[in-house]
């Protein structure tokens, strides 16, 4: 549980994740929420659980979200919707693939060691969405793929790349980044950045980047 | 659900992992905690929702396992022992240390694959294992980066290996490997064997192998 108590606190120096749900209330039961489900999982949860922890009664979080689900949804939405907006200023900016490729890994890393309580909650509870959410969900997986797939194919059409599988390999670099989510620890040897140094490194080995 | 349909026939055909728990009611009890495990989350499944997915009455459930936390033990011992004896087979085998990583990472690849829905419960739920359980099983999980970081620092010796970080990158191949097990769908376009093949290329690249 002191993992937990190190991140509910870094949560709370950087809670920038949630900084554009409004009103505070609101903002405060998503943050609520992630704790509970990250802890105990969703199912195990209760909107009374999450109520309590952000200091409220069940009949005010009512007021904000009719159910469990919506609260999921929102986490869902904003987490995916984040790490989506850091890929595709990545494959949207300046500069040689290469380069491209490393920025988006560094970002996507770091968001993923950051807010790794979220990013757990984002990536292990999706089953539990209801169907439309998890379609609106699974449509923002798409476009994530997409983006880090387009850097990758620019690169091989400049002839920087060398990637015989681009899809398995897009599928690679993506799932290396989100399991830091998994294993990163506040408290570990590694800070977020470190680790996101390193793994940029590491895919541009992956995809045979000419160094 | 349906996925977990599909993969609820593809254990039954291929329960090897839980083969050596005796008796067979142990090990019908075991694949039933997997099950609810994997769709509800540990905290949210009671003993009584596991004897009844065996077929059989909370009392039998009790003459093998004492308490739900037993049950999450042995599926993760047993989890670790099988993932940790196909790492430490490879460390030891013949053969360069190139031929000897590719043989773990396939190895290790194709066993979160083909067994992701007992590797979840094993990565997920970890932080649910009582004190002592959990100690002997983070051991195990210690012996495990041990024998990739034995691989890599050969390769490393025999000049065959360009690895700067060592210890970030034992870390990396592991969790590229373990994510398998969140991604994977048996439905999906790639076999287990394929994404062994894919990744064990991939890794030889992320340590710069000389090819």
């Amino acid at each position: 549980m002191s993992a937990m108590d190190v991140e509910r606190k870094n949560a709370g120096g950087r809670a920038e994740a949630w900084g554009d749900i409004t009103p505070d209330a609101a903002r405060r039961l998503v943050s609520a929420a992630v704790h509970a489900f990250a802890e105990r999982g969703y199912h195990a949860t209760t909107t009374r659980d999450i109520a309590g922890r952000a200091g409220m009664s069940p009949a005010a979080l009512y007021i904000h979200y009719k159910t469990k689900e919506e609260l999921l949804y929102q986490i869902s939405k904003v987490g995916h919707r984040l790490a989506l907006d850091i890929l595709e200023e990545a494959r949207d900016g300046e500069g040689a693939p290469a380069e491209r490729l490393a920025t988006a890994v560094r970002g996507f890393v770091r968001w993923h060691a950051e807010h790794h309580m979220t990013a757990r909650v984002v990536q292990y509870e999706l089953g539990a969405l209801g169907e439309e959410h998890h379609a609106e969900v699974i449509a923002m997986r798409r476009a994530t793929d997409a983006a880090v797939r387009s850097i990758i194919e620019d690169g091989v059409g400049a002839g920087a790349f060398d990637v015989p599988d681009v899809r398995g390999t897009t599928v690679a670099v993506l799932s290396l980044c989100i399991d830091v989510a998994r294993w990163f620890n506040a408290r570990g040897r590694s800070t977020p950045d470190e680790v996101g140094d390193l793994y940029a490194g590491l895919v541009l080995r992956m995809v045979g980047a000419d160094s």
